[in-house]
């Protein structure tokens, strides 16, 4: 990754400005960075080797053979030109583990670098991983994800993310150590509630009760316990540093988990490629346009594969970022038109 | 990790040997290696600096500073001591990924490292990591930890664990990917149904419907779709490759369970350490005592630090081994007793 670390020397002053706005509360950092940038909009960082530019893989193939330490490569490199391409655009980026861990510890390079790297653009960082587990396991993953970690005497960086995408199925005791590092850290989570996928359905929407006349669902009970969690941890902006994952493919539970949870800033997967429009996005909003931050990922990242005329597996650099680009102004600007015709615009 | 790559070139024919087991169907493999030992013992590997003895960590920094690579040696060691312990004792042993990511890439590589090293001990590695998500992500996660991986025209190994642990929150979606490797390559997966935490009740346990005039919970609903899940995937002992995580902590509904789910494997945390007893157990066995794989990690791994008269730090290899050695043996006995006590003992 010398190219990253090269470019990261080259930063100093902009990582240490960066530094000062990464600290204090993870909610309210992150309303006002979508405030400042006007821009509700997170960009998804799911590198794969068959969708981004042939490019990348091939220069790392050359220098390093056809070997996992070579897609880490391309994908750090790829992380880095989507990064370079929406800095200014959009208030922060989800790197998705999954692909990461994939290729073994080259991939895990490859994450650790995209978050440095996304840091010193002074972009927050949300990192989708959705673990959970209890006790002194989760206080690993919280450790590793959002803590320091000790070896003997000496303390150490770990991935450090700003925020990270939890499950609820094993109740209290697999948030509340994650909570602990959002309190000392300034950290944040998102814990999933209602997810964008059809079978969220099978058990994420039976009926487990009835509160105040209504029947409550499985999503339901999550969110109330979600606002409960969060409580402690509600910032100057009237948001919580303990959010959750409300898809855009459902809004009419959106809305009705927006009334269950006023304070929790909604991470929305589903807009774009998984179908929802920027209209079904609006209820995850609140009254005046603030709380939500919608993702996006291949509908920015792999935006270069639209463009009539290019080749289907290259694309120069120039060209590739400005497509991404491109796509999160475009992202960008369809759900700030779809809040403003809701009257919902601050 | 020199030492490790020694042993396994050393003892090739052992792996050639052991591979020939590690192929077919998941399910049979397990049923059969428990019958075999007459040991239904699955040894969690749960690494923490903490409660290791010291050499382990001191040896390592003494050699790469204090650093996470220092860590991940110690804990790739620590892990092939515990294996060899308990490698003619026990069928399995499960590394608990949470402890190795939280050190980053030197972590990840002392997890490859570990699975190697008990494969080549002819044992099965089943990884807790309680992995969830869903389409192309949930895909990711799959081939990177049962599957194979493709970079260009070559492909190589993934972290190729034996089975997998994974989360139910996001209904067949999330499952399907995982299910696909357990057709193609002779994998297995335990989704959680009920687990061994005070908390799972939040969720787990809450009513969401009737069936045969019987109240089921969100752990039955689970349940039932494992048991639908699986159903493909039955071998020739009657087992299906999907299994399900079952806590030991509340023997009533594991007993429930049991008959919801007659065909899957019970993957049993929470005996030991977390307070079950081997008689709270048995209900998650069948009448003829098969079908359950119970774990036990802290009071296995660290039996070295209940020895009277020892120091609680230092603890020397071949007192530390047997150590070891003998709190599997005890686990494995007291579950057999116990069977046999209920008259369950094939």
């Amino acid at each position: 990754m010398n190219g990253l670390i090269g470019h990261a020397v080259k930063t100093i002053g902009d990582e240490n400005m960066a530094k000062k706005d990464m600290t204090g509360h993870f909610g309210d950092r992150l309303i006002e960075a979508i405030a400042e940038r006007r821009c509700a909009i997170c960009v998804g960082l799911d590198p794969t080797i068959e969708m981004m530019p042939a490019d990348f893989l091939h220069e790392a193939i050359a220098e390093m053979g056809r070997t996992p330490a070579a897609v880490g490569r391309a994908f750090a490199r790829f992380c880095h030109d989507v990064i370079d391409a929406v800095k200014d655009v959009v208030p922060a980026v989800k790197p998705q583990m999954a692909f990461f861990e994939e290729f073994g510890s080259p991939g895990i390079d490859a994450f650790t670098e995209t978050v440095r790297y996304a840091h010193t653009q002074g972009l927050i960082v949300i990192e989708d991983a959705k673990r959970n587990d209890i006790g002194s396991t989760a206080a690993a993953y919280a450790r590793g994800h959002l803590g320091r970690l000790r070896v003997g005497s000496k303390s150490c960086m770990s991935f450090d993310v700003d925020a990270i995408t939890v499950n609820p199925y094993l109740g209290s005791d697999g948030i509340k150590p994650f909570i602990q590092l959002c309190r000392l850290r300034g950290k944040g989570i998102f814990v999933l509630a209602k997810t964008s996928n059809p079978s969220s359905s099978e058990f994420q929407d039976v009926f487990v009760g009835v509160r105040k006349g209504v029947r409550l669902t499985l999503a339901d009970l999550v969110a109330i316990h979600i606002e409960k969690w969060g409580k402690p941890l509600v910032g100057r902006t009237g948001f919580s540093s303990v959010g959750a994952v409300v898809g855009a493919t459902f809004p009419t539970d959106a809305g009705r988990l927006r009334k269950i949870m006023p304070q929790a800033i909604f991470l929305v997967p589903g807009f774009g490629a998984q179908g929802a429009s920027a209209a079904d996005v609006v209820p995850c909003f609140d009254d005046h346009g603030c709380g939500a931050l919608v993702n996006s990922s291949r509908a920015i990242i792999y935006a270069w594969r639209n463009r009539s005329g290019g080749s289907d597996k290259y694309c120069d650099g120039e060209r590739f970022r400005t497509a991404v680009r491109n796509a999160a102004i475009s992202a960008r600007d369809s759900i700030n038109s779809a809040l403003k015709r809701a009257g919902r615009f601050g």
